[in-house]
C-alpha cells in the first residue's frame, strides 16, 4: 500500500467537488492517479464520512461498481459578499449550497465598518448547533475594489480606504479567512458551481455600474504582474468616442457601455438630467426601449454594439470556451444579447467561434456568496491543516467551539 | 540520503539554464529544494559533467562555497526557424548559443518541402564529430501559421497547407522533434535568453507583415481554449477606420499598423502604388519620414498611435511586467518608440504603469533560432528519457569535454 499523500486527497476532493457523484473508474480518469493511490485516498475520505457510498452500477464485466458521492455537509463555509447595495452573509455547505443567510444594508458612501461585518458573522454562527459549528472550515469574502497585501480593502468609488478587513475577521474568528475581488469570486462561482463548470478557459463579464471580468485562462485564474489583469472596463474601445469616463479619459468601454453610462446617456439626452440619481435608472431605459422609444433604443443598441466589440477583444486575446455575462445588464438581456453576440462575431476571426458559448449567468444574486464559498474551498484545499480539519471532524470528540445558543439542529438545513 | 527524483533534477537544471552560475545557497533559494535533495541532484549532474565547479567564494562564516556553472556544451539542440524569407538552421548548445548555422532560401509562395528541411538538418549534423553528435538531444522548430495535432503546418498567407513536418523530421532524425508557432518561440527566447529573462508576465509583440504576440501570463505561456489566444493583430482597434485588412474586415490593428500596412498606406497615397511589392518597402517610408516627408511622417505617426492603443489593451488585460517589441518595425524604432510609449500610457490606467517596461528586442534576427532552441530545452526537460540522455552522455567512454582544439576544426565553436 503506497503512503497516502495530501496531494492525492486534494485531487480526489477537487474532483468530487466538481462532479459530486463518481465511480472509482470516473475518478481515475479524471485525476490520472493510479488505482492504488486513488483507493487509498477514497478509503481515507470514506472512513471520515467525507465521501459516502450511495449506490452501485453494473460494469462491463458484470461486477458491480460503487457509486460514490461527496458528503456535501461534511463541512461548512462562511461566505460574505460585500459587493452591492447591501452586505450579504451566508453559511454554505462544502459545495456552495446556501444553508442560512443574513443581509445588512450599507450606508451609502460610508466606509464599511469591520465591526458590523464581524458581528454579522457571529450572529450567523450563533444560529448553528455545536455539531455544525465544528464543521465550519473557513470564511470567504467577495469584495469590491482592491485588497493590499495586509488584507485591507480600498474601493475608491465606495469611499473605502484601506479598511482592515482581514485583520478584523481573523482576530475575531477561529478559522481561516480568505479575501478576493468580486470579479474573481464570480468566475470561481461560475467555473465550479455555475455555467462555466469544468471549463479551463472561461470568462465572467460583469456589466453593472462598471464593467469588469474574472477569467480562467488555461486552467488558472488570470492575475498579471501586479494582480490587475482583466481591466476590460478601461480599454479604449473607440478612440473617437467623446464619452467621458469616471477615470478621466474618453472612449473607455465602461464610459460607453456600462449600465450607469446607458442610463446617463439616455436621461441627459432625453431630459437634460445628468444628476447622480440618473445613473441608477437603467431598467427604466430598458423599459422605454421595449415600448419603442427611439432614443432609448439607439442608446441601448450603441452600448450593445460596443459590448460586442469588447467581447471580441476578449475572444481574440484570451480564446475562451465560455463567456458568462452577469450584472444589472441582464435586466436588458432581451434587448441586448442578440446584438452583443452578432457584433462580437463580426469583430472576431471565424477560427475563434466554433464551440464558443456566450451565456447569461444563471446564479443570479447569489453569485457573490457562491463565489465567496468557492473561494474558501479553493484556498482551504491548498492550506496546511485543512485536510486534517475536514477529515478529522466526524471522528473527533466534540471540541465545543464558541458557546452560542445550542440552537436548533434544523435551523441550518431548513433555511436553504 | 533521499532518493533522487527526476523532479529535483529538472528544477536544478531549469535554474542553471536561467542563471548559469550559482552557489548551492543560490540554488536552494531559487528552487526551494531542501539541502539534501539539492546536493543529491547537483552531485548527480556533476558526476556526469553537466554541472561543473568553476571557483569558490568566501561565505559569511568564512567557509568557502563552491561556485557552480552549467556546462553549456553538455548537450546540443538542432534549431530550425521557418519564419521569414529564408529558412534558418542552427546547432545550438544547451543554452541557445549558436555554434553552427545554415540558411536556405524559400521559394516565394511555394509550400515548404519537408525533404529540403530534412536534408538541411542532415547537412548540419554532418558537420559534427561523432562525439558532438552523441550530444544532440532534440530538435526545435519555430514555424509560422498553425500546427495541427499531427504536427502539420498550415500558413495560409504563405500557401502552406497541412505540411507534414513533424512526421518527416521524426522519421528522419534519431531524436525528439518539437514544433511551436514563432510568436511563442520568440517569447521563449526573450524570457529565457533575452530581455524578459526571468519574468513571469512578459509579452513579445512582433510587428512585421502582420502583428502577433507570444505571452507569458502568470508564469505560463498563454494558450487559450483552442491554442489561439493572443490574436492582437485582428482586434478592432478603431471601429471607424476604413483600412481593409487581409482578413476581410476593417479597422484591425494589423490593417492600420503593421509594416506592410504602413508601406501600403504611404505608397498608395503618394504614388497610387498599391501593388504587392509596395508592402515590402516599409524601410523606405521610415527613411522618407526621417527626411521630413510630411505624408510619411503622418502615416508612421498614425501607426505608432494605434500600436500604442494596442499595447494599452495588452497592458490592461494582461498586466505584464515587460513588453518586448520585435520585428521589422524596429527599423523605425527611432521614429516610433516614443510615440508608441506615450500613446500606450495615455490609454492605460496609472496603476498599471509603475515598473512596466517596454523594450526593443535585443536578440535580433537570431530570435527565431534561439526560440527554437529554448523550445527544445523546455520540452525536453519534461520528456521521459531526457535526463538520462543528457546525464548519460558523458558517462560513456572518453568524452574529454572542454578540449577546445578537438572541436574547433569542426567549426562548432568557431562559427559562433
Amino acid at each position: 500500500m503506497p503512503r497516502l499523500t495530501e496531494d492525492w486527497l486534494r485531487q480526489v476532493l477537487r474532483t468530487f467537488y466538481q462532479q459530486r457523484t463518481l465511480t472509482r473508474t470516473d475518478l481515475l480518469n479524471a485525476t490520472g492517479l493510479n488505482p492504488a493511490s486513488a483507493s487509498h485516498a477514497i478509503r481515507h475520505l470514506m472512513d471520515r464520512g467525507v465521501v459516502v457510498k450511495t449506490g452501485e452500477v453494473e460494469s462491463n464485466g458484470g461486477r458491480a461498481r460503487d457509486v460514490l458521492d461527496l458528503n456535501n455537509e461534511a463541512g461548512y463555509f462562511v461566505a460574505v459578499d460585500l459587493e452591492g447595495a447591501s452586505i450579504r452573509f451566508a453559511l454554505t455547505n462544502l459545495v456552495g449550497d446556501i444553508r442560512f443567510r443574513i443581509e445588512k444594508n450599507l450606508e451609502p458612501n460610508q466606509p464599511i465598518d469591520v465591526g458590523v461585518v464581524v458581528d454579522a458573522v457571529h450572529s450567523l454562527l450563533n444560529q448553528l448547533s455545536d455539531l455544525q459549528r465544528r464543521r465550519v472550515l473557513a470564511c470567504g469574502v467577495s469584495h469590491p475594489g482592491m485588497c493590499d497585501e495586509l488584507g485591507r480593502i480600498t474601493a475608491v468609488n465606495l469611499g473605502w480606504s484601506a479598511v482592515p478587513l482581514l485583520e478584523g475577521l481573523r482576530s475575531a474568528l477561529g478559522f481561516p479567512v480568505y479575501l478576493e475581488n468580486a470579479h474573481r469570486t464570480c468566475i470561481f462561482a461560475e467555473r465550479w458551481l455555475g455555467s462555466a463548470r469544468g471549463s479551463s478557459n472561461s470568462i465572467y463579464v460583469i456589466v453593472g455600474n462598471g464593467i469588469g471580468i474574472g477569467a480562467f485562462v488555461d486552467g488558472k485564474i488570470l492575475e498579471g504582474h501586479a494582480g490587475l489583469a482583466g481591466e476590460i472596463g478601461h480599454i479604449t474601445i473607440d478612440p473617437h468616442a467623446s464619452d467621458l469616463c469616471l477615470c478621466g479619459r474618453r472612449g473607455c468601454l465602461e464610459a460607453v457601455a456600462s449600465c450607469a453610462s446607458i442610463a446617463r446617456q439616455y436621461f441627459s439626452q432625453a431630459f437634460q438630467d445628468s444628476g447622480p440619481r440618473a445613473a441608477h435608472r437603467v431598467t427604466e431605459v430598458f423599459e422605454r426601449a421595449r415600448q419603442g422609444d427611439a432614443l432609448a433604443t439607439s442608446v441601448v443598441d450603441r452600448a450593445a454594439s460596443y459590448l460586442g466589440i469588447g467581447l471580441a477583444h476578449l475572444v481574440l486575446l484570451l480564446n475562451p470556451e465560455i463567456i458568462v455575462l452577469g450584472g444589472e445588464i441582464l435586466a436588458g438581456a432581451d434587448l441586448m444579447l442578440g446584438r452583443i453576440r452578432s457584433e462580437m462575431e463580426r469583430h472576431t476571426l471565424p477560427a475563434f467561434l466554433p464551440g464558443l458559448e456566450i451565456r447569461a449567468s444563471s446564479l443570479g444574486l447569489d453569485i457573490g456568496l457562491k463565489g465567496a464559498s468557492a473561494l474558501a474551498f479553493r484556498e482551504s484545499l491548498g492550506a496546511p491543516g485543512f485536510l486534517q480539519s475536514l477529515a478529522g471532524n466526524s471522528g473527533m470528540p466534540r471540541p465545543r467551539v464558541r458557546q452560542g445558543s445550542a440552537r436548533s439542529k434544523q435551523g441550518v438545513v431548513a433555511a436553504k
